[in-house]
């Protein structure tokens, strides 16, 4: 092959498949990165491991159940002790591509968040330096973070930054829809097609767009008309204190949402059905027929890409020296 | 090669290396032999599905974490709605090889083990109706009762075999100490060796003895003194009322020993040299030097072996008819 030759198939190897979804308001989640393999193990071990929380039971995956689309799939979630939480789980598949983390934004990047639940009295109830002294105290850790982050011994920064490296690894690629998006007509039936048509007519993706088809704004719940709910969250609000910003919470991704169940901050949309037909009202002011919503979400179950596919991890015994759970208080 | 010498040379092979651990008595954990991969795959599945729990939140893998040497590392376990569990977690590794399951030995063997926490009230608080319910409710679960069992409908029965079909692929074999038995006399330092001798000498292997170092009968907590606990568990007396049966226990496996902890069926010994230590003392009437102590556990410590080497399973979703879980009563 000439030289010339050469170059123009490189560029469209490389370029050509774009320009089949660049007109499209959701693109493909690209595939993971991974920058620093030892990090992401050792962020994978920690993401596991229960003893981040005072009674030794909760680990992140307790509620980000990479089992289960990363979420716990109950209406909100569990804290240590049996605490019952004030939000619904949110999945933590593709969380790398949201502009920022919790339902509220207040963490403004993954490394940010992981510090909150361990700490949270009402989630894993722990400290950041009792979870410290834990992963020093265990010599197979302290080897771990020596040879990711080259220091003697570890600190709440290099464990969020482990635990954020490994949340990065977890984007779900090659859904059904994005093998669409990249060229194959055939990868959607007929109603998933016209599920697509109707989402995106119907407005649905001025707040559902980009690769994780959500997580790029935040947006008042109850747009057209109020959303009637028990749940106290008040969005950023519960940050600002300001009156504009009550009921603003930041658009969820839709990414796998056949997994996700139940939907919205607040659980209490326990079916796609359902969800649909109350955004569908509540936000666009529209009242989908049955078969409308029937098609959307057989469009919204096409989102559901490759799920995290790596061993479980093992992990290092606790010793002699390490701090104790505290199981029952 | 001549007919004859191939013989030899496979007899060779299959029997030469017994003869190295003939006259001990540990022998070298067997390697797993998987019969049916598909009620195996099915029964991972299951053992990580919380849905079996009636809040849809504990698992087989949260009292029996695969990360964590098949224990959760707790005094007594967490039952659902955080109810107090009355008795220690023994592991799931290697317990295939016990006479019986549970510390009392009132389960036959892992099937009928298996069917006992999902309908215990105080561990997931399900009903076996109700679990199978919610397995049939999901079409990818029913097409593996399908192919695994032949059947259009899962019933209790199956799940239990495939739960007890993935539980006895639990094994951990490779081990330093099985090495060492094998013929690699390199495999265990010299004070790990004069552990095992005193281990030998001093009558640990009257119980603890055969490839899961325990596992195989039923002994008095307390042979030359009372064992002091305020645990309420009475053994086998529980089961047939006799006091003989008293404090009876199955003699628990020591492999993977190290990641087991806190020791014994009330949980209160927390380090394996107290262990040690209590056990010279109540079974074997000795007072063991903190030297002997520390050269026992050094042995101890090379029983464990090969940890599970699986991805994680990644569990089908539920729908709109599947039971939902009551995460809160």
């Amino acid at each position: 092959m000439q030289f010339s030759k050469l170059v123009v198939a490189l560029v469209a190897m490389t370029a050509g498949p774009a320009t089949s979804w660049s007109a499209e308001p959701i693109q493909p989640v690209p595939a993971a990165k991974v920058k620093n393999t030892g990090m992401v193990e050792l962020g994978k071990k920690l993401f596991f491991d229960p003893r981040l929380s005072m009674s030794g039971f909760i680990s992140c995956n307790s509620c980000h159940n990479l089992s289960m689309g990363g979420s716990d799939n109950l209406k909100t979630s569990i804290g240590d002790y049996w605490q019952q939480g004030p939000i619904n789980s949110p999945t933590v598949l593709n969380s790398s591509m949201n502009l920022a983390q919790f339902w509220d934004g207040r963490a403004k990047n993954l490394k940010e968040q992981a510090g909150g639940p361990i700490a949270n009295p009402g989630e894993m109830a722990s400290s950041h330096q009792l979870a410290v002294d834990v992963l020093n105290s265990i010599p197979a850790y302290k080897l771990e973070f020596k040879q990711a982050f080259g220091k003697d011994s570890a600190n709440i920064d290099m464990v969020t930054d482990a635990i954020a490296a490994f949340e990065e690894t977890l984007v779900t690629p090659d859904s059904r829809f994005d093998q669409y998006l990249k060229g194959n007509k055939k990868a959607l039936t007929k109603t998933e097609l016209s599920g697509y048509k109707l989402f995106k007519d119907s407005g649905c993706t001025a707040c559902h767009y980009g690769p994780a088809v959500g997580g790029t704004s935040f947006q008042k719940m109850g747009l057209v008309a109020e959303y009637d709910t028990k749940n106290k969250a008040q969005g950023v609000a519960g940050l600002t204190g300001k009156d504009a910003d009550r009921m603003m919470f930041k658009v969820p991704t839709l990414r796998n949402v056949e997994l996700t169940y139940p939907y919205f901050h607040d659980g209490e949309a326990e079916t796609l059905e359902e969800a649909v037909e109350v955004m569908g009202k509540l936000q666009l002011g529209r009242a989908f027929t049955a078969q409308e919503v029937d098609d959307i979400v057989a469009f919204m179950k096409t989102l559901t890409g490759k799920q995290p596919d790596f061993k479980l991890p093992i992990l290092p015994p606790s010793n002699n020296t390490t701090p104790k759970p505290k199981p029952f208080g």
